[in-house]
C-alpha cells in the first residue's frame, strides 16, 4: 500500500481524552476514531491488525474442534426472561424496544441463544460434544467506558459454548480449550498465563482467566516467574488425546489475581527470587457451569440409557478488540507500538527519503513492486514529507520492519534496515537486505 | 469436514413460516435458525456461504481502490440530527436510549458518519479521491419482515463512500464501483443488470440498481435480452484508466424497473423478439448525492485554488447476507440448493453408502485425506444412515460435485460422479473421477 493513497490519518499529539498507551497509540497511529463514549470506528490499519488477530483465533477454535456460528447482535427479551437473566443483568444491558413494542437487547453474551439453538437440534448423545462458537460485535452499556478499546462499550469478542453429555466429557471440551488458548495467545506474540478464577455458585475449580503482565493491567496478579518461560503446546497437540497433563503443567505452579490470591498459599509454594507481583490485563476466560443454562433453555438429550439428561457446558471467551489495547500495552516504546510479526499491519515499512529524487523513487517504486510480488506486506511511504515526519510515523505505526533508501545510500549501492524492536540499524546491499527478510 | 461430526441440522419437511424457495432451503440446508422475527443466527455452512460472498465483494472493492474500514453497529443520535436525518428517518430506525438517557441507534446506513470520519482527516484536494467502505450488520426495523434474510431486519451489508473534489472527478469513483459491481455479480454467478434508478431531488443519471431475474422477485422488471449474454469487465481492467466506455456498453441498451418503466421508451428502443419482462431482485444500489452530506456534516476540503469546498460524495451498496437468498432464488431446482461453484461451500460431496463396511469406510476415509491434502474442501457423509436419506441431503445442500462410493462400485474398481447442476451421473475409476475435479 502507498502511503500517498492510505487512509492513516496520523496524530502528532497525544489525544488528551485518552490515559493509556495503547489508547494514545491506537488513535495516534489512525487505527480508531471515537464515533461516541466507548464505541470506535476502525480505520483501514486498525481493522487489519482485528482481522489478523480474529483469524488466529479462528484457526486454533477450527484446531481444536470447535465450529463457527454467527449468531446476530439483536436478541429477543423472552429468551433471557427463561434463563432469568433478564432482570438480574442490571444497567450494563442496552435493552431496546422495537416499532411494535416488544422487548429487545443488544446481546452482552449469548448463553442463552446458543443454548436455544442447540436445544432445537441435538437430541442424543451420539451427536456429542459439539463446541459452537462465534466472533460478533456484542454492547455491554458500561456506566464509565475507558481506556480505549480496553473497555469499550461495542466490543468485539469470541465466545465458544461447548454442550456435553457428561461431567467428565464437559472437563475433557475445558481442557481443549485450555490448550487452545494456550496456543492462540502464544500466536499473538504474548505470555498470558492461566489464573484460577471464581466459580461462583458453580463450585469446581473449572474457571480461569488468561492474563498477560503490563504495567497499565487492571489487576493485580501474584505468579511463579517460571512462568514466563514456559513452552505453550505445539501445532500438532492431539485434541482427541488426553491434555489433562499439559492442564495440570500449567495450573501445578501459583497464579493468582488479587481476587483469589491467598498470601500463605503464594509464599509457600514459590520461592523468594522467583516470586512476581505485579500487573495483569485479562485476555480470555473459560469457564465450565454444568447444567445452569441447560436446564432452564431446555437443552436436553438422550443418554446412552434413554434417559433425558441436560448437557453440561461451558463458555469460552476471548475479547478481540480488547486484543489489540492489550498487545500494545504489552509491546511499545516512547516512540510507538513494536507489532509482534504475527499480527503486525505490514511486515515492512519502505521509506522513500526524498519522492521528489527521480533516480530514489524509481528504485522504491521497483522494491515496492518487488514486494508485492513475492507477497510481502509493505507499506510505502512515498509521501513528499520530510525525512524526519516519515520516521516518526513509521516508528510509531511499529512494523516489524523499515527499509529507508535514500539518494546518498543509493549512489553507494545501500540501503538502510532498522528492526522496530531491538532499534538496530544496518547499512546492507539491497541484496543483503532482501535475504535478511527472507526473500 | 465429517458430517458426523458437523453441526448442520438439516429439516425434512418445509418450515410453514418460509414462504419462498430461498428461505424454505436455508431453513432446511441447515444454514439458518431464525432467533426471532427478521433476525436470523448463521449455522456454520450458511456461515461459510456467507463468508465466501463477503470475501468476493471484499476483493473487488480493493481492486477497484476502495479501503475496508469498519464502524460500529451503534451510532449516537446527534450525528443524524446534524444531517436532519434523525427526524426524517421514521419507525425503521431502531431506536435506543443508553443508560445515561442519551438517544443512540443501530446504523441503517452510514452516511453521517463515514462523512464525519472522513471530515476529520481530510482537508486538501491533494488527498482525493477516497472510497472507504465497511462490510457491517445494520438494521432496519421492517414493519413486516419476510422472505428469511431477503427481508431481514438485522442484515449484513457491503456500504462504500467515495469522496472527490469535483463533479468529473465523483462520476470517475462512480463508474469505478459500477464497473466493479459488474465484476462481483460476475464471480458470484449471478447475471446482474444495471438499471437506472430514480435519484429524487438529486437529478441527473447517477443512480443504479443491479437486479438479477429470478421468478420470485420483488419487483417487474424490463430489459434487452441482450443482457443475458454480455461479457463483463475481466480482472485487468485498468481502475485507473476511463471507465465511461464500458458504463456506456452497458447502460445503452433497455433495461427498466416498473418504476421508471417507460412503455414507449422500451418497445421503440427493443425489438419484439429481444423484449424481456420479467422479475427481479435488487442486489445492489449505487448513487451519486453530490454535497447532499458534506454540507452538513462539514466535510470540506481545501481545492487547489485555496479555497475551501464542500467534497462530491457517492454511496455504494450490496446486500451481502440477502445475496445468499437472491443466489438460491436464481439458482436451485425442486431437490434443493445447486450453488455456483465460486460460493459452495464445499466442493464436493463424498457419500458413503456403507458406513458400517470396513472396507468402504476406509476407501472413503482415505479419499477424503487424498482431498484434504490436495486442499479440495470436502464435506464428508460418513453417517451411519440410509443411502436415500444422504442423497436426499447431499442434493439438498447443493454442492457442485457428489462422489458416491459403495461396496459393489469398490469391488468393481468405479465409484459414481454427480454434477449437481446438469444432474449428470458417471461410473469412472476413482483415478478419472478424481481427474474430472482437478486433481
Amino acid at each position: 500500500m502507498r502511503l500517498s493513497a492510505y487512509f492513516l490519518p496520523t496524530l502528532k499529539e497525544n489525544p488528551t481524552e485518552a490515559q493509556i498507551v495503547s489508547h494514545r497509540y491506537m488513535l495516534r497511529a489512525g487505527m480508531i476514531r471515537q464515533a461516541t463514549s466507548g464505541i470506535y470506528s476502525w480505520l483501514p490499519m486498525g481493522l487489519k491488525v482485528l482481522r489478523k488477530v480474529e483469524q488466529i483465533i479462528r484457526e486454533e477454535q477450527n484446531r481444536a474442534g470447535a465450529q463457527e456460528i454467527l449468531m446476530p447482535t439483536i436478541q429477543p427479551a423472552d429468551l433471557w426472561r427463561k434463563s432469568g437473566r433478564y432482570d438480574d443483568y442490571g444497567k450494563e444491558m442496552l435493552r431496546i424496544e422495537d416499532r411494535h413494542g416488544r422487548d429487545m437487547l443488544y446481546g452482552p453474551t449469548n448463553e442463552e441463544m446458543v443454548t436455544e439453538i442447540f436445544a432445537n437440534a441435538v437430541k442424543s448423545y451420539k451427536d456429542l460434544p459439539k463446541n459452537l462458537y462465534h466472533i460478533q460485535w456484542k454492547f455491554r452499556d458500561e456506566v464509565r467506558p475507558r481506556f480505549g478499546v480496553m473497555r469499550g462499550r461495542e466490543f468485539f469478542m469470541k465466545d465458544a459454548y461447548s454442550f456435553d453429555i457428561d461431567f467428565e466429557a464437559s472437563k475433557a471440551a475445558y481442557n481443549r480449550m485450555f490448550v487452545a488458548y494456550l496456543r492462540t495467545f502464544e500466536r499473538l506474540g504474548l505470555r498470558a498465563i492461566p489464573m484460577a478464577a471464581d466459580t461462583g455458585p458453580i463450585g469446581g475449580d473449572l474457571s480461569h482467566e488468561f492474563i498477560i503482565l503490563a504495567d497499565t493491567g487492571e489487576s493485580e496478579v501474584f505468579c511463579h516467574s517460571d512462568f514466563l518461560e514456559k513452552a505453550s503446546p505445539s501445532s500438532d497437540v492431539d485434541y482427541s488425546g488426553d491434555l489433562q497433563p499439559i492442564v495440570d503443567d500449567w495450573t501445578s505452579i501459583y497464579a493468582a489475581t488479587d481476587e483469589m490470591y491467598v498470601k500463605e498459599d503464594f509464599e509457600g509454594s514459590v520461592p523468594e527470587d522467583k516470586r512476581m507481583q505485579c500487573r495483569g490485563i485479562e485476555v480470555g476466560h473459560i469457564f465450565h457451569f454444568g447444567t445452569k443454562y441447560s436446564e432452564p433453555m431446555g437443552a436436553y438429550v438422550l443418554n446412552s440409557e434413554g434417559e433425558n439428561v441436560p448437557v453440561f457446558m461451558g463458555s469460552y471467551g476471548i475479547g478481540v478488540s480488547r486484543l489489540l489495547g492489550a498487545i500494545i500495552e504489552a509491546s511499545h516504546d516512547e516512540n510507538g507500538i513494536i507489532w509482534p510479526e504475527a499480527v503486525a499491519p505490514y511486515q515492512v515499512g519502505l521509506i522513500n527519503l526524498k519522492a521528489k529524487d527521480e533516480a530514489c523513487a524509481k528504485a522504491c517504486d521497483d522494491l515496492y513492486q518487488k514486494f508485492n510480488a513475492a507477497g510481502v506486506d509493505c507499506l510505502y511511504d512515498d509521501r513528499d514529507t520530510s525525512a524526519g515526519a516519515k520516521f516518526k510515523d513509521m516508528d510509531l505505526i511499529g512494523l516489524p520492519w523499515q527499509m529507508v533508501i535514500g539518494p546518498r545510500g543509493l549512489k553507494n549501492g545501500v540501503v538502510e534496515l532498522k528492526n522496530r524492536k531491538t532499534g538496530e540499524k544496518e547499512e546492507l546491499t539491497l541484496e543483503a537486505a532482501l535475504s535478511k527478510l527472507g526473500l
